[in-house]
């Protein structure tokens, strides 16, 4: 994610880094040259004239004005709802730590651990999904969080932060046996975890079900034709300044289908994704905060991007 | 489901499985020949010339593009609404094997067999309501999940979910009789129930409401007077390129017409709609998986389209 | 409402069922006969030319891009609010039927007996609120359903499923009165009955406050003016073409205006409102088949309109 | 309120009350008569000619369309959730009567009266919250309903409704004492309350919080030049009919302005605003007859207004 | 925020503050200049006519329409969910005080006193949520509600209302050990600071989480090269009408632009964002009311700002 702030109107306009461009430079690249020989040869190819008038254009952009309201609609509304689900889980996680600390009656030395070693679980449980959504495996990573037997019942797992909760939910009925906790606020703890159960349904969701295909395919074809006919459609009216205003113009349409296609698959890497690294460091630096576990000081990056 | 990712824009101009061209082919052929007789015969019938001139697609664009996206958004919040509904399934499924693993007090091994036979349960009311919707059968392959009495009892029966989940309310309330648990854990749980039961309803209240037919109707009206008109309104001002750009324009209206359509009824079979059968195999895989049941392996699809 | 499936592209042009035409027959002749006489005449009020040029009508298009946009959106809202509380009152059903059969502790034959009154109680509870919204009085009707005090107790009340509502809870309030259910089930109940409670608010506010009546007049001002100038505005342009078009025109937005209007208050019988009766019978028979309760074989209907 | 329902097509075209009118008559005043002057003098002010073509209002129709668009939607989405409130209210308060009169175990005849207190108090919070959000003191009024040293307390309080709302906790809380109810039903009952106080804070952030002013300021400016420029655009090429034309598209987007500001603010008494007596009258009708508290006959107004 | 009511049609069209026009009059400058120029040059650089006729910003302007329209209702939506958090805060804090009043059982003086530090307590996580969101430190304001140790342990922490949220958590705790309420009572105030969590995790997600940074830069950029490329496309066609048409339209959608930017950030202090500090007293007034703690009379500012 970039986290850089709007500056100065003018700078806004030169800015490189967070815009797409990288991404789009070479189909930019294409569009330019075809605009230059779209003008050198006057619009003709061989003898033909190709006639498109704006007019045309008008009519294809109802239709491309009708797609890309909709897909940048639907796919910004997967990138929000991913980072609702992100934001329920820093939310839940406190709660949840709050609850274990305050509502769990065992001040025992052992108690006290045993509360330590559940909050590292909840760090566990977000780690594991962020490997998860990102596909990586990250069972190593997790040992600094888990215990060694733990771990190894992950191993071969494919659902692992399901199988996490699930530990948790152990914990806590342990808890309830060695009746540190009544049934009511069991009951209350157990409505947390299955929070945390729509939390991970909710992202499997927006990862498994990408934007129905068919409109990704007629979104791109729209915005390529119009793209690629505009020089000659624009070549009579507008003579020299032709090739540059096809590119403004192909420039806005092209970026913003590759903002859809990067902000529609929310938890990857790209610059437009989640922080969902930063996310999770911030649950576990909080949680660890309110019960006092000992970490390190926490240092914010310097860099506008966050991955 | 098309599960396929974009690929390089230049591949995306070209794919064929995905987009809906094949069940549009015939409406283009049919545009297309009628392009080329109106550029043969320079737009006149007999004597007669029809003038249509650009503007008045503008018009017509105007209410074309208040259907479009009207009809385009409602059919996709069903089609969200049907994901949501299902991915609420997984959810729902997870937190209630974990409720059962961990708050029902029962360690003998009549008990863990019996609470086998309950996840098997939860497994055949999710197959069950994915054949409902489908209009399936289905009673046959329950009995996998199922015992002999309860497939017995289901086989003339119009609302088998319903009826497969008073069977886990029975099995619930008889857990809280042998006092497994107590009334709260079984409130919890029934709480629970409560929401398979609102998937239930939310699934039959897509699959019973189309979008109201008089808004199909016109829409569809709409967008084939728009498209077969074009010819005559084209043929003036853009010469021999007359019947590609039709085709073009065509193709983007008709083919988010038939989008719209099969998008609007998401329980369907066809390419644009949801997988539920892989999403039942991936929460029967879950939460054996949670519960240790064994099971085969889990085998990734390679093809691009899920059922 | 019209429960017909969209058929070959074809035939979907020519239907006239389901279509609002017979509602809009009026309006579009008078429309025809004056493009006829405007057509004959030259677009001349006696020597006076009206001046109207397309572009106006670009203009006049844009107020009515906006209100017809919103007044649909707000209109198809309402429709569907209708209709998610009534597929909330088959869920809330088919849940309390199932809490009651399976939390309820009582074995004896009049145990057997009273759940039996109390689920034909909740489908009262169905039919006395489709009669409120529909206006009708009903309560000769719900004498099959409810004991012979409670209709005459009902007959003069204004509010008649509130009432059956408080039979409801007294009902669930003896249960516990007499110990068959203890007082966490009794707040899970009666946390069922506020849903029910919310369903009545919920369609009351629905069929109570229209859309702002200011709306519905600017919308229908704009329509029809636009509609009733068009003639004028294409004479020139489109000669022995122009009744044609601005029929087809004046046909899209005067048939949405219809719609909008129809849709907006989803709970009468027009064809495009919401099927009461059809869900009333869906509820009772999946009810009273979870409690087998003796009934009638359900026959679906042929007919393409379910009210 | 305007509770009138939509009627025959043509006279819609000629209502006079509930459009708006009567608050822009000046305004389009103002427009005729520089419409007619511009009109005479062919456009031009002294000798220069006043150059505007109708491709300018299609650039300044864009930004119109984007604030309209939005604005109408913004206002509307205040008005409808006010509505929803307050139609929140009259489910709360059923169901809170509900429960009072079945969970509340005091069958004497202190018992009745205390409820009927009780239930007068609620009538008296919904009155309350009348009376705050439409900038009246009213504590007179409530005499009717709350005993004379509740009325006193209230005398100098700012936020009334929440003073009444602890009234009726501390009701329920004196129940619990008493033994009443037991702990479950006060936390069922309690919740209750949270809602109402959600009622409360919902409606004083409608009330609070208006639309951002600069849109109010934006939108204002940009109808209004759009509306003073369109006779000096449009005289050349309509001829007389241009005052006709101004008049109507400037009655469009100025009656639109003026709507969007009434329905923004929905707590107020004007035309388009919710009738929250009518309401609150409702509410108190329908718990009294719940609790067959004796009052008046319901009389339904004759008026197309309520207030 | 800008609590300023709409006045007077007329003088809506000359306010200045509240409008935004002080943060974009360099930009409006700059155009004017640019206007005036290309007017004195008629659209030549040196002897090359810039050709660029309207319908090319129909094309843009299609962009435009999609980007505003989106960036606008996207940051409004982030605004208006701020509002709703703080407004939820205002509820849950009314909610919680009322339960602390009528639920806890303890009437000695020391109880009544404890309970005063309670409700100070929760002043005291409001405010520290303002300063948190503002970036502003502000404990020392705190020891005004909070105890010395209290203040002390929270000098050196990050998340602070978190940390105040646990000790109100303790509190309510330490209440439960003594015996003033019952577990199920302790659960529904849990419930109660769970929302409190929800809140704060709610308020951080909008203020960490910009737009994403790619659509700012792509709608400023399409912005700017619109209104710089407009004196261009409309010196021909306008003569000295061009300057002020220019502007006018630049000014729209160059504050739209500004508008967008402050909205998409609802917890600063600028004039169009939401009025924290205002929020916290009402708060604190409010609940200092039901529990008769004694405090200031409240006096309503005067000024249209409100911070």
């Amino acid at each position: 994610m970039i986290t850089r702030q709007r500056t100065n109107w003018l700078k806004m306009l030169f800015i490189w880094k967070g815009s797409v461009i990288n991404k789009i430079i070479v189909q930019l690249i294409v569009i330019a040259v075809l605009s230059l020989i779209t003008l050198y040869f006057k619009g003709k190819i061989y003898d033909y004239k190709v006639h498109l008038n704006p007019t045309i254009f008008t009519l294809i952009g109802l239709a491309l004005a009708i797609f890309m309201g909709f897909c940048n609609t639907a796919s910004y509304d997967r990138y929000w709802e991913g980072r609702k689900l992100w934001g329920a889980l820093v939310i839940e996680s406190r709660s949840l730590t709050r609850q274990v600390l305050t509502l769990i009656n065992d001040p025992s030395p052992e108690g006290k651990k045993s509360k330590e070693d559940f909050i590292k679980m909840i760090a566990a449980f977000c780690w594991s999904l962020n490997y998860q959504l990102r596909n990586k495996s990250g069972t190593e990573h997790l040992s600094r969080l888990l215990s060694a037997e733990q771990v190894d019942y992950l191993r071969d797992k494919r659902h692992i932060p399901v199988i996490i909760l699930d530990f948790i939910g152990e914990w806590v009925s342990k808890q309830a046996k060695k009746n540190h906790i009544d049934t009511i606020v069991l009951a209350s703890i157990d409505n947390r975890l299955n929070q945390f159960s729509q939390i991970v349904g909710g992202c499997e969701r927006i990862s498994n079900t990408p934007l129905p295909f068919a409109y990704s395919v007629l979104l791109h074809r729209t915005v390529y034709f119009y793209c690629f006919w505009l020089p000659f459609g624009l070549v009579d009216s507008l003579g020299w300044m032709m090739p540059l205003i096809v590119l403004l113009i192909s420039y806005t349409f092209i970026a913003l289908d590759a903002i859809i296609q990067e902000i529609g698959e929310p938890f990857g890497e790209e610059e437009n994704d989640l922080a969902l690294n930063t996310i999770c460091r911030t649950i576990e630096y909080s949680i660890f905060e309110q019960a006092q576990i000992p970490q390190e000081d926490y240092k914010p990056t310097n860099s506008y991007f966050v991955d």
